[in-house]
């Protein structure tokens, strides 16, 4: 099975066993547990770093040594210092399927071959750790079968919010409680550049010209900026928090790239901070038991100063969670980045190594609530609009009118400005999307209203 | 081996099946486990509740069902709305050594009988879950051992901050990472009476006893105030975070009834809050690999107002890790009640159960790097010392000059008032605590210092 290509060096020669050498310093029980790495950028050179680095304390801690047999990357003369040339192979569907490797580490990212090189490391028996959000967002039901049938674990800290523990506390931690909203800023990119318009004043357009200098933000930005990060992350976290399967199709998603500097004062004048948020929520417990649906969704919102995700700064991710007994929860910490990832992965790994040692596997998917995904046009929150008006007699009540007939109450005015700069701000009660979309386009209708220049969620009241 | 007393119902008479009534509306697989608990007061009467209200839940998410079949309690008819009578026992023992008994609950806290207790059910096979932090704090290792030995789970993320899930994060989130400190905010009574006495400026004395009279502070609260409660969490956070045994008798204590209103001001006056901190921290680098020794102590300290841990407010807790490779992560809820204790102990009951149901045990004791504990004069930290002196030429010289012969360098110094009423405000660098012991002492053999009036350590730096 280990037929290495002419331009990889056989998985097995040479000086591989980095474990197995520093191990011989001290008393060595049991024989290693083999760790094939796939892919070695930034993530992963830091794991085969870590690996061999902490050995003697990661041995101590799964009871059997970690032993590095491979790493299959894509251009193995590529210098990656302090690891050893020997380990890395072009041939990555032969080395998950080395009948000696235990457990195999994922994090090549995207959707193939990830997924037939995790498919078939667990069909070959070995346990899987991976740090691939979009796979498993996209998914992740046919890996979690896989790891079922084979008696394998699959873990995956790593997929969301970096090094901060989320996935143990949802599947572990609040397993015994009813968890009825997980609202998360999960992308330190849009993070970034939220806050530095919050800071500075600044447009969109600059501030993300700013992040790409700084390195906050990829050349592409349009995975972080339009959202595609932020809702693979929802699906999982929606998935685990209420025991159901919802993929990254499933999510409302709305980027950042339409938020202005204007959406920006509007929200501090309401004391106010725009944030790009992971909305995943259980509906109103009115509706019983299983029927309960969840809306997931992901886009700009205005949330309160003294909400705790507010103070949340820079490329720093958080998490919120309510739940039904334990109430009100936050989890935070730095969200990506090749080291806090490594840790989260390297926390996987010698979990799965520890339950191989001792011939057991964690928990597996919880999808028994089997929940229907509500659609965006049936879930309510309240909104801030602001009109650009004609300043004449009778204005407010028209407007008002419209809200009215379609079901929307207003819970505050302002009107800014008079004459031609005349402009009103309206925050609303909640509202199902469909009625404020319903109301949005009737007001553009009226001639009184020369423009609905922002529409944006008002959340975490 | 069911030999109830005559003052209690027999443990399996009557309609106790709780769970498999309900479970009967729906598929059923697989026979119950069954679940024995340890006391009835505010945490236990609230997992008895939700262990059959949440039935339908917690069969799906365990894969089978859980029954409750006993309740130990000191006083069987007392009435407990909405808990079946037929489960109280007064026979603990003979409850916990049942043939029958899968899993054991323990929320009855204190030493004894509680350890005999859970001794007995381990070596009954069964699995433990539990809240005490005090057992756990003093005699962790005799439990562990025991686990160990039946090959059975002893869990306990009740244990320290109610709901709060750190105790999984600690043990496999950041297990492939190494940790050099966690500092917690772990005792809401103390941090409701430092928090109103920061914002309503009262002393100590009033601020206790508004919060006796509300209901955040105990008739007795040496427990709370003198730290002791803080000082055993601290002890199995540093256990877990550094993999070596540190108990209650060594963690250096200080609690909060020394705390004036003037410290709280003196502590505004430097841009800090006084919180009462649980520290655990691991010793510098410098020193290599397994003789790094661990800090672990609770004291009141001052912590910049921009610190994570110090918005921290009323009866909250927030847990502050820092780790190599994930950085600095934050971790906040709420510290106590029912409610969210509950949640945590039925987390943890989940995951002991569905353990059982793979026969597999979750991670235990993992001690291996035996750390010497440091001693308090060892520890190096910051001060703030406030001294009442006399307003005459040289003053600061001769002062200055005491810090210099024990080594403490000074970082500012202010001076407030003059004549009879001059006082300095010294803010220290780096120093040990022995330094430090030695320069007060000093300090008040000098004439021209008339009172040392307030040392206190300044963190978070």
């Amino acid at each position: 099975m280990t037929s290495a290509t002419a331009t990889s060096a056989p998985p097995n020669a040479g000086p591989v066993r980095q474990t197995a050498a520093a191990a011989s310093t001290t008393d060595l029980s049991g024989s290693p547990l083999r760790v094939a790495l796939l892919g070695c950028g930034v993530v992963g050179s830091e794991v085969a770093r870590l690996l061999t680095e902490q050995a003697v304390d990661l041995r101590a801690r799964v009871g059997r040594p970690l032993e590095l047999v491979g790493i299959a990357v894509r251009r193995p003369n590529r210098s990656r210092p302090g690891i050893d040339p020997a380990l890395f192979t072009t041939d990555a569907a032969s080395l998950v399927t080395r009948p000696d490797v235990d457990l195999v580490i994922e994090v090549i990212g995207g959707i193939e071959p990830a997924r037939s090189l995790i498919l078939a490391a667990l069909a070959n028996g070995a346990s899987v750790v991976t740090a691939n959000k979009a796979l498993l967002a996209e998914d992740g039901a046919t890996l979690f079968t896989a790891a079922e049938q084979a008696k394998a674990d699959l873990y995956f800290e790593a997929a969301v919010a970096g090094a901060i523990p989320i996935i143990r506390p949802l599947r572990e931690s609040l397993v015994g409680d009813e968890i009825t909203s997980v609202i998360g800023i999960v992308n330190g990119t849009t993070n970034f550049i939220l806050d530095k318009m919050d800071t500075d004043g600044a447009g969109f357009a600059e501030t993300l010209a700013e992040a790409q200098e700084l390195g906050y933000a990829e050349a592409d930005p349009t995975a972080d900026v339009e959202g595609f990060d932020a809702a693979a992350k929802a699906a999982i976290l929606a998935s685990l928090a209420f025991h159901t399967r919802v993929t990254a199709a499933d999510v409302y998603r709305e980027g950042i790239s339409e938020v202005s500097s204007s959406d920006i004062s509007s929200a501090k004048a309401i004391g106010c901070v725009v944030k790009l948020l992971a909305l995943c929520q259980l509906s109103d417990p009115s509706t019983s038991g299983r029927d309960r649906s969840v809306s997931v969704r992901v886009h700009p919102a205005m949330i309160p100063r003294s909400h705790p995700l507010a103070g949340v700064g820079g490329a720093y991710n958080a998490i919120f969670v309510e739940s039904r007994s334990a109430g009100r929860l936050m989890f935070y910490g730095p969200g990506a980045g090749g080291s806090p990832t490594a840790s989260a992965v390297l926390g996987d790994l010698v979990t799965v190594a520890r339950n191989r040692v001792r011939g057991a596997v964690g928990p597996g998917e919880s999808s028994y609530a089997a929940r229907p995904v509500a659609a965006i046009g049936s879930v309510t929150t309240r909104y801030h609009l602001s009109l650009e008006v004609a300043d004449v007699a009778g204005v407010l009540a028209r407007i008002a009118q419209v809200f009215a007939e379609h079901d929307v109450s207003i819970q505050t005015v302002r009107q800014n400005g008079r004459g031609a700069e005349a402009s009103l701000v309206i925050v609303t009660h909640r509202a199902t999307d469909a009625a404020l979309s319903a109301t949005v386009a009737s007001l553009h209708e009226l001639d009184v209203v020369r423009d609905v220049t922002s529409v944006m969620r008002v959340e975490g009241e």
